[in-house]
């Protein structure tokens, strides 16, 4: 038997087939399109429906770009129209035919994929930053997600990393405001308006289409600007993982999110900047690592869902 | 029948006998008196020994002022010589006649306290942030005790809140730096050698002896110095308080430890600087409260460890 994994992105529906042991069998994936509210729903279903006629599957997956209340089954995915309080849960089984449908968020399944088959499969205690457009953590705490009281936890797009507070934080957050792929982007246009001066490649694009990939190409070429504006995002990137590793003390941090992608090769320079914050002793003993499943890592977290839970 | 409670400072060996719901019959308080290595463990020994012949004690918890390492029986407590690597559970299970001893962290013991007797009796998440000589954090998830790989998590005194990295955070953590007991002393002692023209009631203290009471009585009295020292601690508590509110999306927090303490008054507007930078769903439910057993909370917890352990 198998199991059909769904990973729900803001406009994308990925999708795969994989067998009990891992293997992905198939894949698909298709644009939402701009469907929101029970549109939205009804693609999933209909994918859902598609996959099942396989006469293979005995359980579903799906991760979600936004927050999961478990006990509920419902969901708030701030990229979809409508679904401030989704059913999703109730929506699915309505066409599962008794299959049973699991959930979680985005940044949860990411953790649990590396566990099952990716780099954190050694560790009870673990944590994957992603950092892509905006910036979360899933957290494998002895084994268990971590969620919190209203299951928001791990929203470390929020953490405060220097002060002092600027109204320009409000919307997002310190960290993500400085260091996910949009605050690059972000950062680097508010920079190129006050330095007219600058005549490097990144003065080349226009200032709206500029993007978090520009400017690790622009770095990779030695540009000043570039290289002004990835130092301050390990500087970030360091601090956070160090917060982290000082509050969790756990066996790996991974990176992961569309950033980490070009942001890779800077891993060993932002452990080297959480060894100067952290607590000495759990910063020695935690292991800084890419994601070994790339975008693929929510997919993978998302069929092992239901494995998960029998733990 | 009643629980043995013991709480191991740096400096003092507190007992109490409680009885199973919770209430102390007795208590005592013995000054380590410089006692190192074995001898610091044969006081407590005499303790459990001269306890046990009440009789009515059917169980003992310890909370200790370092790292408990659950799976050896071992602890590492930097403030008492040679217990780098103490076998404190063997030590007192040698004198306690089959009575199951359990032990943790004081940190953990303070927020268990809580939760058994005290301000966090309805939740199964919550922080305890203890902040004293040093600053550190007692965790609970879903009911349960964070302990990390290695059990050092909770060791918030080493957040990262603000930029640059100075060599001053080595020793103790940026947060610990500024806004521990001991470093709201020091950053008084510092500004003091700089600002010679101040002549506020801390000058009439002498350098060294300036302690973090001596800070909030002069906070009392509207003394400039002292305003500027607290206000810088009231930002770092509210940007500590903020991440673990985003990270943990808790219930309490609560505040505990000697500075809370004079501190409490304070608790309001470290929430309001909190709401300022954490995820704002997660901060508009969580609770900012003072410890209610204070002192107390640590011992409460120790008692509470053999009953929590059966959760």
């Amino acid at each position: 038997m198998a199991v059909l994994a769904l990973d729900l992105g803001g406009t994308k529906l990925a999708s795969a087939i994989f067998s009990n042991e891992g293997e992905i069998l198939s894949r698909h994936s298709l644009t939402l399109d701009g469907r929101t509210g029970s549109e939205a729903g009804a693609l999933i279903k209909s994918t859902i429906q598609h996959f099942l006629e396989s006469g293979i599957i005995d359980s579903i997956g799906i991760a979600v770009p936004g927050i999961c209340h478990q006990h509920s089954g419902t969901v708030w995915v701030p990229n979809i129209a409508g679904w401030d309080d989704y059913p999703l849960i109730n929506e699915l089984e309505s066409v599962s035919k008794g299959i049973p449908v699991a959930m979680d968020s985005d940044r949860a399944c990411s953790i649990l994929g590396e566990w099952w088959k990716g780099n954190a499969g050694d560790c009870s205690d673990a944590i994957f930053m992603a950092v892509g457009t905006g910036i979360g953590a899933g957290i494998l705490i002895d084994g268990k997600i971590l969620r919190g009281a209203n299951d928001i936890a791990g929203a470390i797009g929020w953490m405060a990393l220097n002060k002092p507070f600027e109204e320009k934080y409000i919307s997002c957050g310190n960290f993500e405001y400085h260091a996910s792929g949009e605050g690059i982007a972000k950062i680097t246009r508010e920079w190129l308006v006050k330095h007219e001066s600058y005549v490097g490649p990144l003065r080349n694009i226009s200032s709206e289409r500029i993007n978090a990939h520009d400017l690790f190409r622009a770095y990779d070429a030695r540009d000043e600007l570039a290289i002004k504006v990835i130092e301050e995002c390990i500087s970030y990137w360091g601090m956070a993982t160090a917060n982290l590793v000082s509050i969790f003390n756990p066996e790996k941090i991974i990176f992961g999110g569309g950033v980490f992608g070009p942001a890779i090769p800077l891993i060993p320079q932002i452990q080297k900047e959480g060894a100067k914050w952290a607590q000495p002793i759990s910063i020695s003993r935690v292991k800084y690592e890419p994601s070994a499943l790339g975008a693929d890592a929510a997919l993978y977290g998302a069929a092992s869902l239901n494995l998960h839970s029998k733990i």
